[in-house]
């Protein structure tokens, strides 16, 4: 395999891109700038313009787009429309050449992850699963967390493209393994998010001025990105995404289905998920992850 | 009141110190180094050695403490001891003089700060209830964060000398607050713990390398005090504490028996609380807040 995958490593040349949004504009921007040629798909073309405009050239569909490339991106929604674009009519595994590579950088299932990868290897091609962290920002300043599973050759093949678009790649393992650790990642989130809300019921209970509260708080053991970065906008007021409350009900989705089928029980994970739904059934869907506080003001006072 | 106070806030001279825990022993002892008579009490006399040593002087009860002092601290274990010390026959409160100050640094309820500052102002003294983060260290290097309720000048009159121990001291609000502040850490601090605990169990399950994860996600928005100084502890098989989990269990109580008092709940906190007892009824009570990972795996694995 390693023989049969060199010679991709040293050409590749031809980049496919599949899935446009916020992470996937930036991300794919930051190929094109490094000069090379990129094939894009995406559902709505009229969202892949800047990357057209960009000298990026439209592809019908995403077989279309892997039958022109050595290696495909693809970051896209919902593990379903991943599914679409890997083993649709119109799919990824339809134009996959033999040697090329697949990277899907969605957060999605790692069983999923694993499907792909068994299916790209019966054709005689090879898949990765490199979903990411950072968000927008991150992806903008190609400072993302690469968090890659799959073989190492190929993994060390894709790297040099992996480097133009994070700041932290780590090859965390066979197929499957990045969408893990992504999962490691958003249930640690989980706990943080459900600790700074019910802290800011709290501190708004108890008649305290939650501003002083973190001041005493914020630089010792309960440190956390969440606290830094999103209680501010909590006492704000300010519930606009960042990270959309929808999606991370996705994740957590994964990681439990996950957890089951390894035979493990969550039950903070477990928890948090049902408070997040009731969130989004309150109508905070649309809302960034720290619109929890909301809805547990809501749940709270009952 | 001010102008009961204010000679005091001048004349601060004699300090009595009634506990020498670890984290009593280091705060008193910077009260020594600075030149300050400091009367000790504590229930092991024994345990006062090394401020004796320094030119503390003994006293036979928190009462005679108080009788000798200016200012009193106490910084002792749960709330009954807290009670036994200010309430008792030979409690703090029968010691202290009009226009004295008792300062109780211990973790204990907002509810009884506030008996005791009642119970202080209905003998023309003062009492601040001032909890403390920052563990073993940042008592020994002096910076801790002190979160401090009471009224403004009696925090003022004593400020020099929360300056001796601390290094972010922050007056949250009238007598209470500085528990109720306390309490918003803690519930940070379970949150992030849960979090933590829950994504090491899952990436053990899911075969990953916890310490490959780690260095994925410890650097973004999963950031937490806990990820990075206790994750690597839990990986190491290092269960010692840090921060005790009945102690843990203790503050977690406090905050929730708050929250209903005050007519909230908190799912998440209930949540850690039950599994953190679980984790003491397994053996785990004295080990550190990162044993939680042990408890959950059994539980986990079932």
């Amino acid at each position: 395999m390693t023989d049969k995958l060199t010679p991709v490593s040293h050409e590749i040349t031809r980049i496919g891109w599949i899935g446009t949004g916020v992470m996937g504009l930036s991300m794919c921007g930051h190929l094109l700038d490094a000069g090379f040629k990129v094939s894009v798909f995406t559902r709505t073309k009229s969202k892949a313009k800047a990357l057209l405009d960009k000298g990026a050239v439209w592809a019908e569909s995403p077989m279309a787009v892997a039958h022109n490339s050595d290696v495909v991106f693809s970051i896209v929604g919902f593990p379903p429309d991943v599914r679409e674009v890997y083993f649709g009519e119109q799919g990824v595994l339809r134009g996959l050449k033999s040697g090329a590579v697949s990277v899907d950088m969605t957060t999605t299932s790692p069983s999923l992850a694993v499907e792909i990868a068994d299916a790209a290897r019966g054709q005689g091609a090879f898949a990765l699963d490199a979903p990411v962290s950072g968000g927008d920002v991150g992806a903008r300043n190609a400072k993302l967390s690469i968090m890659v599973g799959g073989d190492d050759a190929v993994f060390q093949a894709v790297l040099p493209l992996f480097r133009l678009m994070g700041g932290n790649i780590v090859h965390q393992g066979q197929a499957g393994a990045g969408q893990h650790a992504k999962m490691c990642n958003q249930i640690v989130i989980a706990g943080t998010m459900i600790g700074v809300c019910e802290s800011m019921v709290y501190a708004a209970a108890a008649g305290l001025d939650p501003t002083k509260v973190l001041e005493s708080i914020t630089k010792g053991a309960a440190y956390c990105w969440s606290l830094e970065n999103l209680a501010p906008r909590i006492l704000k007021g300010d519930f606009a995404p960042g990270f959309m409350i929808d999606h991370f009900i996705k994740d957590m989705g994964i990681a439990l289905e996950e957890a089951r089928r390894m035979g493990i029980r969550l039950p903070g994970l477990d928890l948090v998920e049902r408070i997040y739904k009731e969130a989004s059934a309150l109508g905070h869907g649309r809302d960034g992850t720290q619109a929890l506080y909301q809805a547990l003001r809501k749940m709270s006072i009952g």
